[in-house]
């Protein structure tokens, strides 16, 4: 193992946990590597959500050891046009489809550096149509976790996919904002950030409104309400989450992802 | 590494696997132990069911080789007043809020000695209000994983907080007890334990009834009785469970988490 | 170690990931080889679902190194009168119930050596009768990656349990086939192999009808169709697989687990 490998493989996905194919896609970080540390983030973004991949990734990626080799296969396009990658920056590694799912990366601060996976020694043969999760992206992640450098790999290659959620739309009178996704405390996370509005939100009465319920103040932790209050906070994403304390605000509120709400100012 | 530290960590959170939590805790473990084995128990406990969760700490942690480190992570009060607390008993070493879920520990044999995670340079900086999980349990963990003696963590402290099961209550007729939740094949814990009722169960004659269905003696193991036949065991965690011969009790027979069953006697 | 051995322990079970169970086996394991590397293939076969098990096994095994063991518990049976095995084939270790999960391998090409797990010197005692994931087959893996020879774990048997999925009918007009079980997309697996089919399909015409969709030819990968086409394609475990791009097609097609369907030729 080279100096910068740290011998961590993480995986997100959106296979969900009930068949073979996170097995598999094990299996073939293992035969490449058998003492690499293989780690679940999670198996189950919503089906062929890429921009929800690339959020669990840039909110789990940095609290690894640099040298840690972050997979992501959510791959609507799989078999189709879209290149297969593995990017390096600010010291991780990483491996998927290039689809948006590393849009996060793109906009940092780090140099981000890319190669397709093209030399075909480094994955398994014949390559399935449908499961190059396990075929391409789990050996080539086995090779980087044992210190393969990613020029290796392939070609270098610029001009990655990037994806964004919609911004919210500020006007004097209401930031009009989404409903992105659910946790599986029923938390909503939306598309505002703390970075764009977290001031705005903290300094300046609003108002959130929904059926038989108000929110019109900034809470700091979950705790701080009574059990069954609608509340907003910033969560430990840096985005706006709609929650009912000791609650599940996606089964009590009536929002749902995908759907619209208005912070009406004053 | 020490000769206490078994060099693997334990995680039984209320996540759920759908968003970036479970990644990032695991991370915050892996960046101060690469070589850890982070081992997931469970992330599927109901949410905030402290009870739950310290009930299956204590039918899985004595499985485990000494010197591992578990961390249970259910924790309605994060960022209000409730302690971050490192505990040790029989050789294996415990992390997470004071608020019950240890309680099993404090009522076991053996010593236990606690210690409040109060030492900031054993925690990720700043800390996030709503996920001390990552912020400082994990690391925490990950620091005792490598042989850092809890004490480092912090002072001692005593009068951890113990929450127990209601207990069933015994009358000449009766005995009448509550379904605590459901596993996922299904099957209904009680909290009717072996140790305190078993003899009594299975030398007495009983009867539990239900819409359409009755229960009127103890069975051994799933396999004895015919598919689809109600039936009561003592299960591997040595609580009364109520089952469905390969069924699903919770579907089948109208009872749920929560609610009351009597135990007849005679 | 010897030289056999990866130090890799597979799991597959129908535990799901609720309660303590997936958690004390892998204790079971660790607390005999601490620098294991378990690692989660499933735990949520369908409850009690012996084929499906033995389905995600030949799907997942051999993109492991040799010398890995492999632990299926899916186990009606428990504490019935089914032998505990464990099984050699082609360098891979396999541990479980004989009742049929270990089938996929006796009708392959290596040659498998079997022996009842006997000895309890290799097992928890007291063995529970409910739960020999833990108490049996657990240890019995710990050992195993060890590199303890399995003929030390109890006498050589044979005749072991073989199940197999209801193999598709063929007249001059039709094929009728079985819809297996669903993935976490929704696509669901037939019990048509391309090995036995998949040359048939390819060359020939042919119809599959449901309520107001239909579908005639075979595609290559899910992204060849439009979004919320009905498609037919063989998956990557060899199977005909019945999907709709980027939709659900156990949602979309009013087809369940258990239903026959017809493949009409011409």
């Amino acid at each position: 193992m080279n100096r910068k490998a740290s011998g961590i493989v993480t995986l997100i996905t959106d296979f969900g946990w009930g068949g073979e194919y996170v097995g598999a896609m094990k299996g073939a970080i293992l035969k490449v590597n058998a003492r690499c540390l293989v780690t679940d983030i999670t198996h189950q973004i919503n089906p062929q959500n890429i921009l929800q991949a690339a959020y669990v990734l840039q909110n789990s990626y940095p609290y690894y050891p640099p040298g840690t080799v972050h997979v992501v296969v959510v791959d609507p396009g799989v078999g189709m046009e879209r290149r297969a990658v593995a990017l390096e920056t600010e010291g991780h590694f990483f491996v998927g489809p290039d689809n948006g799912v590393f849009s996060g990366l793109l906009s940092g601060k780090g140099k981000v550096e890319a190669y397709e996976i093209a030399d075909r020694k480094y994955s398994l043969w014949p390559v399935s149509p449908t499961f190059h999760g396990r075929d391409i992206f789990a050996p080539a992640a086995g090779h980087l976790s044992l210190g393969l450098p990613s020029g290796k790999l392939g070609p270098r290659v610029k001009g990655l996919v990037r994806r964004e959620s919609p911004r919210p739309e500020e006007t004097k009178k209401r930031l009009g904002a989404q409903i992105l996704w659910a946790d599986s405390f029923g938390n909503l996370t939306t598309n505002v950030t703390q970075k764009d509005f977290g001031r705005a939100l903290a300094s300046r009465p609003f108002q959130i409104k929904g059926k038989g319920w108000k929110i019109d103040r900034l809470s700091r932790t979950y705790g701080k309400e009574k059990p069954g209050q609608p509340m907003a906070l910033f969560g430990s994403g840096g985005r706006l989450e709609i929650s009912v304390n000791q609650g599940n605000a996606l089964d009590a509120l009536g929002l749902k992802p995908g759907e619209a709400i208005s912070i009406l100012w004053g």
